[in-house]
């Protein structure tokens, strides 16, 4: 891609579903002026209680997609947010041997978050299965500072929550409430919200912690990440015209329900994809 | 350990050899009230060219010695510097689940330095030929930023020239010329020293890489990483009294008149360690 080629492009962003959509807020928060494209395996949500396996396949087909997307050939994507944190957790070094293709993922700004915001230098991260089982946050916040300790919890039944729309129901704060349980208990002083899911469960992770408790999330550093690497390339784009594009795998009504609660009136049109063989 | 007592523990600086004095130099310079302990595997460097399994037994080793220094019950440390970037490379993640000790590895530090450093994002890592093979530097460029492009350059002569006191002479300068001419064909901007004991020829770098290449190396950044680690958890010693020991395993001789060249007059007695079974 010529430089002004490379600049016009757009910024792909992955999730196993819908969660990842909040980190595309986020990224058109903080680039206005850049076009987007997401991809949603809504067919296959959710990833966190797959085998590392299973989960490193589906992440290569996304990746895949992205180098190369059907129909979309002048669409060729800048820099990919690898917005699933089981992906990340699991996938990333694998997908960035694999592909020519810069991609960032959300463990790490995830990381810088939390020790950030922590006072006490008390992590909780709550996560699906796999990323839990990955070991990746405690790996990135121990580079980032290894005095800080960490306390996950595996929250399994969110990711069905938020997908099924009912991240507002008292079955959403109730489950909240019993995975925040270990957190209170432990003392920690932060709480990171480890699955681009989660964001949609924030005020009811708020109210189980209560005021003295700070809850992060991956999103906006993400977003600040992305910039600072097309920044210091000189690969923004500027002037108007931006196109935003949305695909997902899968039964696209539910996801339009979803991704409306995030983006309200603005929501784009979702089309088809297909992941796979 | 309390806090006060913890705040008077030394900071424990492990390399294969003399090459993490380096780092030891820079954490005097970065932190003059903090006590010190240096443990320097001079019997069996170089770790470079050996296999990662062996690199690894070594490295636990090394650890399990910080953890229970033998007949220095009184100062353990409160933070070990895995100054050895072949032990960071292979080691770092397993030693940090096995001991209950906070670890710093240096080759975050030192992708971070790089990236910071290149104008054009271009950077040449010269490094031992385990370091090379682990990938460790290119999965952590990446995740600063992964659209900077890395060159790596494997150069098994020059921990051997070091160690053996030659770092100024004609021999260290050919082989340096050598290793950066695929750097300087490419046309890196920067070049990381990625090996602990390649800042012992910083200046036979420069002059082969000319004006326009920034030669920087990870013992500054780690210093500052370890001070910042340290302040955030209150964790700095005040007051004087401050302590070094050196410990080698092997010849001290040898060992002695490389740590001369770099500590000068004020150079420690060098105390005998044994390492392994």
């Amino acid at each position: 891609m010529s430089g002004e080629a490379q600049r016009r492009a757009p910024i792909g962003v992955f999730d196993s579903g819908v969660g990842g959509l909040t980190v595309l807020h986020e990224l058109r928060r903080a680039l206005g002026r850049e076009s987007t494209i997401y991809l949603g395996d809504e067919a296959r949500m959710p990833y966190g209680p797959r085998a590392a396996q299973e989960v490193l396949e589906f992440s290569k087909q996304a990746m895949r997609w992205f180098a190369d997307p059907p129909g979309l050939a002048t669409q060729q994507c800048k820099l990919v947010v690898l917005a699933c944190n089981t992906s990340t957790a699991v996938a990333l070094d694998t997908v960035r041997d694999l592909f020519d293709l810069p991609i960032i993922g959300v463990v790490r700004p995830g990381a810088v978050a939390a020790v950030s915001a922590s006072a006490r230098r008390h992590v909780g991260v709550v996560a699906t299965e796999g990323t839990v089982r990955s070991g990746a946050y405690l790996r990135a916040v121990r580079d980032v500072d290894p005095l800080t300790r960490v306390t996950q919890v595996a929250c399994p039944e969110l990711v069905p929550i938020v997908e099924a729309g009912e991240a507002s129901s008292p079955r959403a704060q109730d489950a909240v409430r019993r995975y925040c349980e270990p957190l209170v208990a432990e003392g920690v002083d932060t709480v990171l919200l480890g699955c681009t899911h989660y964001p949609l469960l924030r005020s009811a992770f708020e109210t189980a912690l209560g005021p003295g408790v700070r809850v992060v999330d991956s999103a906006r550093t993400t977003a600040l990440a992305v910039r600072e690497v097309l920044e210091s390339h000189h690969l923004l784009r500027d002037g108007d015209g931006a196109t935003h594009r949305v695909f997902a795998t899968g039964p696209r009504e539910r996801f339009r329900a979803i991704a409306r609660t995030i983006f309200g009136e603005e929501l784009p049109t979702i089309e088809e994809a297909h992941l796979g063989s």
